[in-house]
């Protein structure tokens, strides 16, 4: 069984991974870190695990952890790793922005499993990828592959409202965001960084814009976007382009009908569906911001750093509703 | 025109008051005091109002109010009126808990005019209900009425979060609120004495108890509270007398149909339907807990106390969905 | 008083006239018709006017009135209006699509007020634009009137429920649409021919295309849009012919702030937010749909038809929440 | 492995068993029957599981499974079994009402586990109790085991959508359910037969009354029961009973805090939390409706029928927001 500690146990994310674990078949939590809830009842965080996980957060790494999730916060993660002292074996996987960028990243491999798979298996620490930048990255790739980003790309995303984390601000508001809509970071969302990195690692030379529009949705859960770019390809030549892309990815499904983001609420799956309308391509992807859009993904990547099937523990009942 | 000032402007029974007074054909806003935001916008808090009110929250009351709404939060109305000089003349409606119970009501008189009008048009002082308060007593005071509360009241009441107002805690959160509902302070909630004093200015010596069980919703405005008790009415009788009862009350109907929240939201309207099974008596109430919960229900008691017609400023239209 | 005719009047559009009439100053109801419904009480199909309205169904026009407006749905305008004997002299607000493309108009003037103003004053029959047309072409119009649209427009739209009317289908079931999102009808919305209409009515020669994604929200009431351009202005020079253009119309704000769709709801206003970005140019516009993208604005259209003040019957409380 | 059939595939609780049963160790999925969809993909009628279930609804039952799930429907069920001929020793489990009642039994066991487990460990047919009777039963079971129902129960239960299927109905759009409450047939819900059935099997001669609000919330999954009942035990006698009652139940948790509904959301278990406030002892429980109340449930059933492990198969990740 692979040793897991958490480190920032107390947040969404925490939340999820600790859910994911415990139900993990190669998996044993051995140590959750909460500093500002050292002592107390992990199920007192998370009360959907009350009566079912009987263990406290700590107030440092216990019993020797295989890997260590990061759940500090952006911007946190350096002086976290410095705090706890690991064995230098320990494998990290950091659900911060801090070290997804190269010019950032040391001995970090981004960790997204549809474009590094192979550098995952061996790294000994991974960043994992933000939940916008892996719907649209999951929307794109296929195409910087073939180097057949050609033009600008034009996307709009909606997230839940988890994808803001559990600090409370006027757009997490019950009173606010219920029934609602709006759009915020246009064009300056700080995703575009990785996206655009991932997508120049296939298409070397890509020079033209991504732009990019998020939105706050009325749910909690999932991530939408639509994705569109000119394009010369058929829709039947870049569902096939897509298809073999993902073919060897258990995770990603383009699925021939239109998409929403119920489909794959409380799974790690990605859908992506294609259409063409004149010269249009557009692409639409849905996941759980919350899973393959976080602590699903750091699953997956923990899976394939300790070699196990890519799937395990996450083979995850969909809400559906 | 009626001159009005509201102190404690910034917040949801604030922001209320605000949309009807600049609507009201015989009102005008003069002074809307907020500490915090002094010197600010006013939109900048009620952003629907922005290009419409061009006007600046103040320190002080300004301009010499005819009435002042007091929205300042529970517990704080004595410590607020001594930090505003007033006229002695000056009319006051105080929206919070502070002078509703006549042991603490100095000159105050509670504000529910199906209950108190003809005190209300007299009144310098008045007690504004709360919202959970005036949907449960409209239920039952034709009942007390007629001393016709024979038995223990059960009531189950779920409110809208906008009742919560807009500091934020664990259970305003969206990501928590959405999609979910909840109890809480399960037959002590702090409404049950206004509730009771009214029951008993009405039915003296009643002495059964009120269990009264509330849930939070997962919508933003509107409350719905199902009351019954045993009676040897027959529906139609009661039918009878709850039109009776409100005849001459112009916002309170009582309809042949199942109600739902959203039938009332947006307007100063509540809806009382009738239901016998058995010997059980069940009173359906719904009302807009910011309206005729809350701001709507002050701008009643302001007509009241001007001697203005009673649904002056309040023919609203409904929101519907 | 103006006599009002309704037909068509047990859905959306037709209740949110009712309630508008019913409180406009200058207007009275006389005749709402539904032959499906033909006999029964307004209030069954419209229970928040239980008590309010004591007025029924009827199966033909009755009482002459001044102006009739059509809520008849796609398809049918022709029709019912070979059934409807009217005076040569009735007004006639058309809700549906049927006349506002000019190849089908015969006599009819499209009713967008904030472009075709002076033509609506001496209309006798207008066609009432569509909600997402209304949202985007107030989002670009100013732009078009100083042949400014000098690229492709990029748009996506989110809507509330309500766009898609009181008939039952898979993606207006709650089960589905509540914490949900979907892409529907990329790139060829019917609405695309109105705007692109009016876009070259004010900008002759414009050829570039409109790239137009609508959206399901998890919302009732409302439209969200954001199109953005690119464009040599700068924001301030955007903002001040934007401000100029709206200057003399009562419903639209350039605002200076981010928006949401609940900033307009259960108002007839519309509030546009620009942004720049690099060269691209953002307009983020926020409308009502069964208001300003319906039946307010088809008041709005009675109100110019017959010389009243625009905004009479339409100072609506906003519903904030 | 058990080889599971389901009729009436495109429904909510057998999409529901079909995800369950996919993803079961010891079951496999060979035969979902739905006349109306026959021939159809299932992921069409169930989209989440695209590119995942590879399977055809069929006409008739296929590969002669060991159980069948009925999920017919209310009424159909003695139809549905002499329209489908199956082996004398298949096993049956029916998700309708048609036989709960000891009345209408015949041979089939009322499968409740946490009442019933010995008997449905040997029964050839379980009938799969309702959704609301499950979580009310829940409630009161371990006072009726020690004849400590005294007095008339009160009981308000609030319900998800799912729970009136995926038909179309005026309550079930979203444009009305969004953002509202309503109460529905109260005090004679078609669930109490069922429940008093079992709380009599308890406590031979129990005689008082059942008093049932159920609501409809604004909410997809689950359901929340709050029911209270004059009692002389005190909270601590009452809580230290109901753990008794549940020590052997995996799936029933007494709890020590305020319990909402997502926090049993997308899992089998039920969440029951007691509380004292004067003379009246208050049990709130809460279910997912589709899974401890419906398709959980039923495969907790069908583990116990062919002697797995209560659990198998229905450890499931809580969807949590």
């Amino acid at each position: 069984m692979i040793k897991v500690g958490i480190i920032g146990g107390a947040g969404y994310t925490a939340g999820e991974l600790i859910r994911l674990i415990i139900l993990h078949p190669e998996a044993e939590l051995v140590s959750v870190v909460s500093r500002s809830h050292a002592g107390e009842s992990i199920s007192k965080a998370h009360p959907d695990l009350s009566n079912w996980l009987e263990m406290n957060f700590d107030a440092d790494l216990q019993h020797d952890p295989d890997v260590v999730f990061l759940c500090s916060g952006h911007g946190n993660t350096k002086a976290v790793l410095g705090t706890f002292p690991m064995y230098d074996s320990t494998k990290i996987i950091d659900l911060s922005a801090d070290f997804r960028l190269k010019s950032d990243a040391n001995k970090f491999v981004y960790g997204l499993p549809e474009l590094n798979r192979a550098y995952i298996k061996t790294a000994q620490c991974v960043a994992n990828p933000g939940c916008f930048a892996t719907c649209i990255q999951l929307s794109l790739l296929p195409l910087a592959m073939h180097n057949l980003l050609e033009d600008d790309v034009h996307i709009t995303a909606i997230t839940g409202s988890t994808g803001a984390g559990q600090n409370h601000s006027a757009t997490t508001h019950f009173s606010w965001r219920s029934n609602n809509a709006s759009v915020y970071k246009a064009f300056r969302h700080q995703h575009l960084g990785e996206i655009t990195q991932s997508v120049t690692q296939l298409q070397a030379g890509f020079t033209k814009h991504l732009h990019f529009i998020p939105m706050r949705g009325a749910f909690t859960r999932g991530i939408l976007a639509a994705s569109y770019v000119r394009s010369e390809l058929s829709v039947s030549d870049a569902i096939n382009l897509y298809k073999e892309y993902y073919y060897e990815h258990p995770f990603v499904d383009v699925v021939d009908h239109s998409l929403d983001v119920k489909s794959v609420v409380n799974t790690n799956r990605a859908m992506i569906h294609l259409q063409k309308e004149g010269d249009q391509l557009l692409m639409t992807g849905v996941i759980d911001n919350l899973l393959k859009g976080a602590s699903g993904q750091a699953v997956q990547n923990m899976n394939l750093m300790f070699g196990l099937e890519e799937t395990s523990g996450l083979k995850l009942k969909p809400g559906a509703f």
